[in-house]
């Protein structure tokens, strides 16, 4: 008997709503600063398209380092084992702006979804697009594509806020250049960088976007080959092992999904061979991930046992 | 139609010879430096007790860091939540016997799976149990217990051996007791931290004891219930995310499985709902792992599409 | 009985013959790579103004870190101990460009003689002076006034091919600013610090420059008060335990002087109340400091009793 | 003129009586806890062996890390530069127990005034007398020889105290023993630490045994000779830069001698060429040295003008 995911959804709705009011929305940036507490949507997306949603599943929220995902899968794409020489797959043990680890391996983050990571991979993209306006509209299309979405947008003012606080992004890809892995100018490589965090979705766009990953690279419903099934695996066991800052560990074990999150409180999640899920709340745990989220997606992988362990 | 787990054994069998003289058996210790290289065991154990192996896989090894999986596991049980007030849940991102961390950390180890922590999960059963000879006889016991083999005992050369070279574990329970994470006497808890690291088992010993871990906690041969499905989930997902040292992002990808590697060139995996499986080849590459163990793992899973990714 | 410099300078002159070919010139930049090997000059200055120099004292080399004796003193003079929330007193114990300490320490740099506490140093100047080219023109009329010569200028090239290999000094200025340790802009803060490092100057010049530092901040010539003799004192205790980057203990035996070295080749010295020393001779040990001009001074206060020990 | 020392020592009393309840015991162990804070005692030992005294100056209290200058004297006297392979001559920049460094820099430590690096020190001399009680013997005998005192003692009950705290330097000791860089049994060698980090003497009796220090290795009153004037230049330059943990930096503008505290509240100094000086007071500024005794040290050399700076 196929699951009810609208009466799980409705469930989780209603058991969420104590919690929505804890954790704190991210405050380093004016711009995300004023985003009100207390908002929540999740939206599931299955392998025949069919979407299942509750909250204000169309409200666009900043994606931020969940674009981490989708800047690797198109880097994976066009380097493969190449991009391995530039960023490592272990998971970091550290803060994720820390620049300790980055000095002692010098200049290789550990992996693509810290944020030393993340600007090596938007660094490899410019090389490959040959230009940083390129390289956004590239992703835009990919983007657009995955999500089902031609209209997909960035928050300018976000961008720029960023850039105006960025100085320790700034400090972390100065110190790859001195070390070497550095192909770009820096000041437009991570305006890039912050280009792509400051893109806005909604749970059901970020959830039909991730639908591919669920499915081994082929989007289910178009039958689009977007990546190898050995590459999507790899996204899925960077997501489960990194996804999640220094709370990685944690997240395994009380969702047992694939996720990434990121500090505008969304996260999205994959149940390989199942189906695709977001989530958004802003208000963050003490580790930077969605309080409310992570429990909402603890919620459904307890009442459906669809976690991977 | 059921897969022929026989007829994959003895596929990967052949596949493997070409790379059982490849990486470098343990050397730290002379009482590991003479095993030979260019053995090879594998066992799979089912749902129904049924056993395929390959290789002599009743041939015994020094099981060393897998133990970890199984103290761990004990303290669980006893301690719960608790535990997490001496240990953390999160990869280390370092090497598995670094003090850099633990310093900074104030002497709480990041894993149970790291040498730090599995010295404290060893501390917190000692406190438990009241003793380290009674300590060590309960974990044998219960290691009987899951692996249906009443006669499992410690190859006590090796833990005299890890003793005469055990400064670092040394140095790092003395910083660990500097910091007031450290209940029991240090040198016999040490020592009996390598007592249980020295337990010599068969791979099909060992992929009988796993069996409870890929069932929810319970053995599905016998019925009995060794743990919680929450806390067996729990252990599941800290293998996969700390289970192989600083190769953990690595071994997810190409695996995908959780799993557990030890220097005597053993690792158990689950596969959480279908089996339980057990590989030894004693040379290992350059993290510490079994290196034709990994690679025999990974064709298992790109054979049966057994990943959980 | 007096001493007979003159003399002292030229036995120096003859023993140190056979080592100036040893050691390798700084090649980070092209520069400074192009500088040719066994070059050497020495000039001593004592309170009356006498000047005994042996070798091609009156040829010009980038001052590079000596620099730094003269902007703290600039800031030091103008901050009093208000200067000490901005950067420390004590020494590193890590190479001059490390940035972990300082992520460690929350963007304090330890004193003003690593690269990032004399970039905090410029910035200081830079908010006094209020302008980048003001603070620099500043900074060129006191050492115009301490040198005695009115003709001190910047090496553009040198300079400019600093900033083009600057990235990890831009690292580090970012990370400052990321911690909120920084007040100006920093790509004109990091050009103005690699302005005044690339300064050039003879010995005969910078032996004169120094000349109040050993004379309690009295120019003992022209009487001229340059600093207060509690802050000469300061300064010269910084050079004795800062002043040669990971080698300063060493140094500070061998030689028993305050003193400060730069990847120029230059080194200047103080002996407190008596005289001031400078030496170059370009190629370093492998700690950054002149080879030639270590052993020179190691001479020195053998042949004439006057370490401080 | 001679200087009137008696005059100047009285005047620093009654000046520093308003800083004597400033600060705080140390009280890591409960034998140096119980000391009461408010009592003070400073000795100056001129080279025809005058002594003058203010103060309790008979009172003995535990020298604890300025035992390191003379097992340091000890043992370079034995190896010579030989012990450089084993310890280092670098300020650490580091807190004085700090495993950080130690891990990095491969067990050896920065420099024999850090708690690694006296152990290490001991260990070498444990080596040499080939035996724990010979080498306490043979530091007693020299002791005594260099401070006039036939009866200089170990407060037992501080040495077994600190053995029953003594976890972080054990863990330092197996630490440095995991790299090779320890050639004793740990636990008896840093109980020899502890041991002679716990002898006691009075300000009278320190400052009489550092006048050989003060004069080039040569006690100036029986002209025996205890080290050569290069090694007692080494020790000198070595107190300047390293003798008071992570604040010898400030140490050194504001005293501007070579000198060395220990956590019991004493610090020695000397003035090259001129005395010697011992000074206590037990409670400990936030560095861990002497609040009082520091003060007293700079108004000694502001009054006398005796910085070497």
């Amino acid at each position: 008997m196929p699951m009810n995911y609208q009466k799980i959804l409705d469930e989780i709705y209603d058991e969420i709503q104590p919690e929505l009011q804890h954790g704190k929305v991210a405050d380093y940036i004016p711009a995300l600063a004023e985003i009100e507490k207390g908002q929540f949507a999740m939206t599931v997306t299955l392998e025949d398209g069919a979407v299942y949603s509750v909250g204000d599943s169309t409200k666009k929220f900043s994606i931020q380092s969940i674009s981490k995902v989708f800047t690797f899968t198109l880097a994976l794409e066009i380097y493969s084992k190449e991009l391995y020489k530039r960023v490592g797959v272990e998971p970091s043990g550290n803060a994720f702006n820390s620049l300790v680890q980055l000095e002692y391996e010098h200049g290789i983050p550990r992996n693509p979804f810290i944020n030393a990571g993340a600007i090596i991979i938007t660094d490899t993209l410019i090389t490959h697009y040959k230009d940083p306006d390129k390289t956004l509209k590239v992703l835009l299309y990919f983007m657009r594509k995955i999500s089902g979405n031609p209209k997909l947008s960035i928050d300018k003012e976000v961008a720029n806020s960023e850039m105006e606080y960025g100085d320790r992004n700034l400090a972390l890809a100065r110190l790859m250049r001195s070390f070497g892995n550095f192909e770009n100018e820096v000041q437009s490589t991570v305006m890039t960088y912050f280009n792509h965090c400051a893109i806005t979705m909604s749970t059901e766009e970020l959830s039909r976007a991730m639908l591919f990953l669920a499915f081994g690279g082929i989007d289910p419903v178009s039958k689009k080959i977007f990546i190898s099934s050995s590459k999507a695996k790899r996204i899925n066991a960077m997501m489960l092992t990194c996804g999640h800052y220094d709370a990685s560990g944690e997240f395994a074990f009380h969702v047992g999904l694939p996720a990434k999150s990121g500090v505008g409180g969304g996260i999205v999640a994959t149940v390989p061979g199942e189906m695709s899920i977001a989530v958004w709340s802003p208000a963050l745990n003490k580790y930077g991930n969605s309080h409310a989220g992570t429990l909402a997606l603890e919620m459904f992988t307890t009442k459906t046992g669809l976690s991977i362990f």
